[in-house]
């Protein structure tokens, strides 16, 4: 086994992601996206649709930040991920951020549903694990930036844009309530040890008694 | 690791899906029937009795949708599952049905446990997740139709013919109260990812608070 | 993989079985005990205090029935698990039963608090999955055996041969109060698929809401 | 597979422990920390920083338990654990303990949680599981001892060594509160199994109704 997923080409790193994170329910069926950066311009996303179980190296589109634009596909037929939108932006707006991770998890909708109807942050609890986002604080109140989910994928990338551009979050993730976190790291090492330690905070939520 | 169900012979992919889906839960000592569509007169489906999480490509015997003919028999004492009564429904009235999976899982009957006595349906959560069954609508109001559990499997089988006869589901799948849900796609691969995506909304009932 | 329990050895099909269990939460630590007749007056049982996750074929005693002699021990200084008793009792009372398996689980253990002090049984829900006991009824109302915990296991032991004496329990299996359930079947495949499908059972018990 | 983790290298059996409870949602991201004792003097312990999931042989440091000094660095930048002071502390008090184990874990949070503000333990569920610490009794009222978690490590470590000093605990473990468990025990695999034994105990807890 590869030391990191850094040690590994991105889209091997990203296959290896999708399958684990497939085996423990966070990729139902074809849902989430994964992407890499490769230059300041470009990132590999996962094509739409894929069974992310089986992920395989060519389910995968070359994309320019900018515009969109896909510069490589490696099958003819793929389209790329529909939420592109928000990778574009978080690669825009974080100049630092080299992967970017996707996915849906039933504590993550569990634990957002306690956030009382448009709030625009989840309280994260106060666990030692916050740690691992480089808050190295006793007892830290750190909340998530929290976003409505809307049909329309290019509005909750506009509403991500508008919200992060003002000012960054505590933690380099985000969650859209009734659908699932948003996880980017300096590294895809770092941002898969993320998405799992949001997710251990989210089910921790999810099941904790609400206070008084 | 092929890419997708759909790239393995049938049998082949059920016998992979039946060793997954035991490992999860969803298919207890010998629970559970799995089947697939070889042309539109006939079907492969699991043979009664045999432990999901070891099956072979040798348990399954091939069946006759019009009359539940066993037309092929790999090893001489196999029958056929006890359901195959359902699954020649769900073939015979959606002729674009590729394969068909039966489970038990704790979260389905407990989710279903929240349906009034007597309800035909089950009404799924506005979760992202349910674009995975092609519905694509903000916060969708979508039911699973819910069927009473009874000895006689093949009045189960009478109860889905008769209410899908009038009116195909919303979704491409039912749920048994007290027993389990089964799920059918225009493809192995289909079928597979709606299973899971399924799973995952009556999950999310089965812990979501109750309203109000 | 072999295609039943069965067709290992003995032993074998114990140690797969085993490292099953263990990966499943139900034989954590050295917790639990398998077993499986050899001939109608002996049976191999687990020697005590063996991780369960790396357990060996030669991690076995031989014991006669009857009395409980050791009768081969296939490394000098193992002893026999402490509820070799139990499990005596069960061969001596079921001469069809040629697997036995103990495992402690936390749903089970939860599940057996609904219970009211003092009492000698538990409803089992009225699942599907219950026809895996060879139970063919609709709604069926079956109650597993309940024992108390004893410091003293020849004094459980006592207990279920005085009670199975009298009745045989409608289920192969029983259950002792904050300890684990037993299982035991006509062949390992029957013993595993029972054990599987008792802890569904008792796992949907833990989780249901409590009636009234 | 080995007959147990004593049977490996000390650094390859901690390895495959920390594979093992990262895929069991123990290690998150890089929480947590393992060590096992080389002599009287010395121990390895995991380096800061490294994914538990894809450990390896070369992530440890080689420390003197008496003043926390680096003796062994087996690649250059690595520093030990921020927890070694705990490790310190469990070595120098306990000299038959070969191994300790810190991980974080929901379970262990949730059920930390049911200790009131400022208690010193939390009492375990008088399960049959508590034997695996080696304490026969029948309904133990066995208390995990539990500290309160602060920024500098080095405060818990000398809570921790004061309150031992005076009187060993009831078990080999502690908890942090709001960060997880730390197991030892006389061999690696005797750690490891009370590490999992004491999880089955604190998801017990975190799962079972509260009293009154």
């Amino acid at each position: 086994m590869a030391e990191s997923f850094d040690s590994l080409s991105p889209r091997a790193a990203l296959v290896e992601i999708a399958r684990d994170f497939h085996a423990r329910g966070w990729m139902a069926g074809t849902a989430g996206n994964l992407s890499a950066r490769v230059d300041h311009k470009h990132f590999w996303i996962t094509a739409s649709g894929k069974p992310k179980g089986r992920l395989q190296e060519k389910d995968f589109l070359l994309i320019r930040i900018e515009d969109g634009t896909v510069v490589e596909r490696l099958a003819a037929p793929d389209k790329p991920s529909a939420e592109t939108s928000i990778h574009r932006v978080i690669y825009t707006l974080f100049p630092d951020a080299r992967a970017c991770l996707h996915g849906h998890s039933i504590d993550a909708c569990l634990a957002a549903d306690r956030a009382v109807s448009a709030a625009m942050g989840l309280l994260l609890p106060p666990l030692e694990m916050v740690k691992g986002f480089d808050l190295w604080e006793q007892n830290p109140k750190v909340e998530l930036p929290l976003f409505e989910n809307l049909l329309d994928v290019t509005q909750i990338a506009e509403s991500v844009r508008a919200r992060f551009r003002e000012a960054a979050p505590a933690v380099s993730a985000l969650m859209v309530r009734s659908h699932g976190a948003t996880v980017w790291g300096r590294s895809l090492q770092e941002a898969y040890n993320r998405f799992e330690i949001l997710d251990f905070l989210l089910a921790y939520m999810a099941r904790a008694e609400r206070a008084g």
